[in-house]
């Protein structure tokens, strides 16, 4: 054992031997690299820390808690690297870290991706990046976003692939994209399901298709998308999304219709209501989402979000309700710096799923809701 | 197969149309953003690797190893982006990065906090950070401390809350903090533990007392903490330190005193000789702790660290001692170089685990003891 | 509940206090800290991003597939932080984030090493690095090498241990390493396999010896190397690696020829092919490998792999031949830009997998290929 220590003792010896001779020579050992300050990369740090009390009351639901939480932790790292060429990375650290078996990126990696400006009008995007969904809900950074709507709660929102965006026109823009539908393999996402129609695609591909307006000077905004995602061979779906934006000089208002028809629930919502092991299919999600931003002054901001999300199943025989969930979100945000964006938030989350009598008579199901309070801050932190 | 090929290929086609016309436009493509340097920001990266030797004996332990080992690899991002305003960032890579179920980051992310100066007086801090314990074994960047005693080898010590500092006068500051208890929720913590005793608390979580003292000029330290934290319903523990500082030119010194009573025992030392889904309640574990370091030269620094931790089972009825642990822990420091902090190490560590009688008579155990021998190198590298 | 919570906003209070006197204090809050930019880091982003269309054939193998995968995800931080210190990490977000039992990394941290200078002809490497294995296959950044042949695809190539290159000649070098022969603890990697062979050694080292030769103005250059690994009690691996590279202008020829005898089996071709819980042992991996890349303008560049590998059983008594794979893979490089390395690439990549009659009379295996196109982008993105 000491042998082979003294072995291991004697491979860094050589360093011991450093006289301070060479380490006395007089600086500037390296001259400044001007250009690299000539480009333009931004390294940020956001995050959203929290501190939550709530119950959840309903059904066999009788349950206090407080907590404190870390609602959003990411960093970012982004640069123009060339005229052409834009680079986008984002790490967050509240998602779990497995690789995925399709993409070979893990879900705490939600941008890595690079923008190349291929005409005056046509960017070409290859990675893994965001998909080109419609509706204002999708648009914010999570960071913003203190309870997602249903759809969005359980959608994949970064995936891999290549897409385009065309400004057709000054103020018309269109957005393509071709896209993995999932991040694991068939096998790994759907092997355990026994059913003759749930069988293993080609292609397991998304289509998205999306449509941005301004009109009047860019008070009124539309973002509107239709997309396609092949889940498993035959079987995918189809989603739609009409977003809608306005905004003067304090006020932004924000209204999203959603509309998903899935051959194979990838929600997971009506799914979670059967056996093991199975998987609902024929499914739909309609979604109403409202939000409003009104700056009362320098310092402080007052929002409103509400929302609807009704599920559901048997679409192309019975077309049974599922449930209907409600939200509301009242939030006040509180900035004490002029020079730095730090928001001091608190927020109420109301939030009510009422089961369909359908859905009570047949399935082990209940009403239920959930009351929140939360305080906290979100700071989206520039650092470089 | 070829056709959708083929489609994807199309879909990139237009970048191979990019003519070297725009691309060889003359820079300065982007003026240099002045702003940017002037925020105090620092990365940094901090490692410590090292070289082995070891052998356990006593008992069923007859083992003798070596190998490389990475005890401390750590990127860490911190600055101050407003005069009021600090942001703190570490991710140790040597941790797990399974995100936990109640403050929703890993064990890798120690660090994601912010500091606010709210008056002259007062920094209140927000977000995932270190506890405010007392003693300086904890004060140490893990980076620096070979092996740590028996309570914080298993202590929770990164954790989200909140915090204030208030520097009540010039030599005395005190420090309070509310943070969560744990990381995990109940049900994945105690879930598998049937007990009546072990219920769900409404709020898991730790309150901590701290008190810096300076003295003589800042010769003498102290730092004092009393905390405690509630794990589950009714139960939770009760931890005070007391440390202690002497600071002359070339020597310094360090004494903590940690007292742990723990109605359910949290550090897993008595745990670990019950059998499994059973949890010891009332617990105590009482520590000493010396470090001596001494300058000898510019380049050569000598350290000895002393320990001893002692478990109690029992303690409301027949306090059965269970077992004392002793360390110590010789260390050699040698940095060849003036201008960066570069410390070449050698360390002894030397570890006794003693048993009581008591815990011989009802438990599996038997004495052991653990002999190191460490060679490597503690580089805290400040990148930016 | 509502008590508590109170107690929060309570603690967060101080805040709302925040004068914006304070913050509006002219600037310049910190002065630029010259020294900084003095310092030589890189911080680097490397991507590979594709589409792939394959086909698998051949025995009980029948599969298409498409889709879009992250090929090479990095972030790579290096930087000269002294006269004669060097600092190397890299973290691929494509690999496993679980901390290894033995050297207390995770296999997505690929580099975290120190590089001192001892002297004028002495480096010192310390940490987490590549094996200072010979070849040119393995040189190369897996960034650009779109399939590994057999020993590669499944070679542990970035170990923890202690290397030094001797530069005894200006034109040759001499390598040594001593490194952790895995990053796995003994119980965690041969734990269930049930063998009298397989016993835990003290020392799981790695002895590896290199030497890269200049000839002729460096238009040829040889990179050899012999190691030796301990895997368990006095059994090994042998490894031996004979690089050849010539380059003239436009043209860069390399070939490799591997020789690996394993007393166990590490890259597990052999033993897939075995039940569970046994393991290979007297193995022999044989392989060559050649690569061609031409300059055929500015823009485009033609590549040809070639490569073949051997896998034999039962070294040491009847030497039997189990499989031998072939591998081909034309590749065109585009780079549309000038000032920036960004290559759009087009890949066949043709892999064939033949067994031997032993094989097939002992085992149930059959031959296989796999076919397959590849279009998309590598970005090696220097961001500062």
């Amino acid at each position: 054992l000491m042998k082979s220590f003294l072995i291991g003792v004697f491979l860094l010896t050589p360093l011991m031997g450093i006289s301070q001779q060479m380490d006395s020579v007089a600086s500037p050992l390296i001259s400044i690299d001007k250009e690299k300050f000539l480009k333009h990369v931004n390294i940020g740090f956001d995050m959203r820390t929290e501190f939550q009390a709530y119950k959840f009351r309903g059904g066999d639901q009788y349950y206090n808690g407080l907590q404190f939480e870390n609602g959003f932790t990411a960093l970012t790292i982004s640069g123009q690297l060339h005229e052409r060429v834009d680079f986008n990375f984002r790490n967050r650290f509240n998602n779990d870290t497995e690789v995925q078996s399709l993409d070979l990126l893990s879900n705490n990696i939600q941008f890595a991706y690079l923008k190349v400006k291929a005409t005056e009008k046509i960017d070409v995007y290859i990675g893994k990046m965001f998909a080109f969904y419609g509706g204002y809900e999708f648009e914010f950074n999570p960071l913003y976003i203190l309870e997602f709507n249903d759809i969005y709660s359980n959608a994949l929102a970064f995936v891999t692939g290549a897409g385009l965006t065309y400004q057709a026109y000054k103020n018309h823009q269109f957005r393509f994209q071709v896209l993995n539908s999932r991040t694991l393999l068939y096998e790994d996402l759907y092997g355990d399901i026994a059913s003759q129609n749930i069988q293993e695609p080609i292609w397991p591909v998304s289509l998205v298709a999306n449509w941005r307006g301004h009109f009047f000077d860019g008070k009124f905004e539309t973002n509107y998308s239709a997309s396609y995602g092949n889940e498993v061979k035959n079987q995918g779906t189809y989603f739609f999304t009409l977003g809608h934006k306005y905004k003067n000089k304090d006020l932004t208002l924000m209204y999203d219709f959603q509309y998903s028809y899935e051959e194979i629930d990838t929600k997971g919502i009506v799914n979670s209501i059967l056996v093991d092991n199975e998987i609902a299919e024929n499914v739909l999600y309609v979604e109403n989402w409202l939000r409003g931003e009104y700056r009362f002054s320098q310092k402080f901001q007052g929002l409103l979000t509400l929302m609807t999300s009704s599920a559901y199943d048997n679409l192309n025989t019975s077309r049974d309700h599922i449930r209907t969930s409600f939200g509301a979100i009242p939030t006040i945000y509180y900035n004490p710096f002029k020079k730095i964006d730090l928001r001091f938030f608190l927020a109420y989350i109301g939030r009510y799923y009422e089961y369909s009598s359908y859905a009570k008579d047949n399935f082990d199901v209940a009403d239920y809701n959930r009351n929140e309070l939360r305080i906290g801050v979100i700071a989206p932190l520039n650092l470089l």
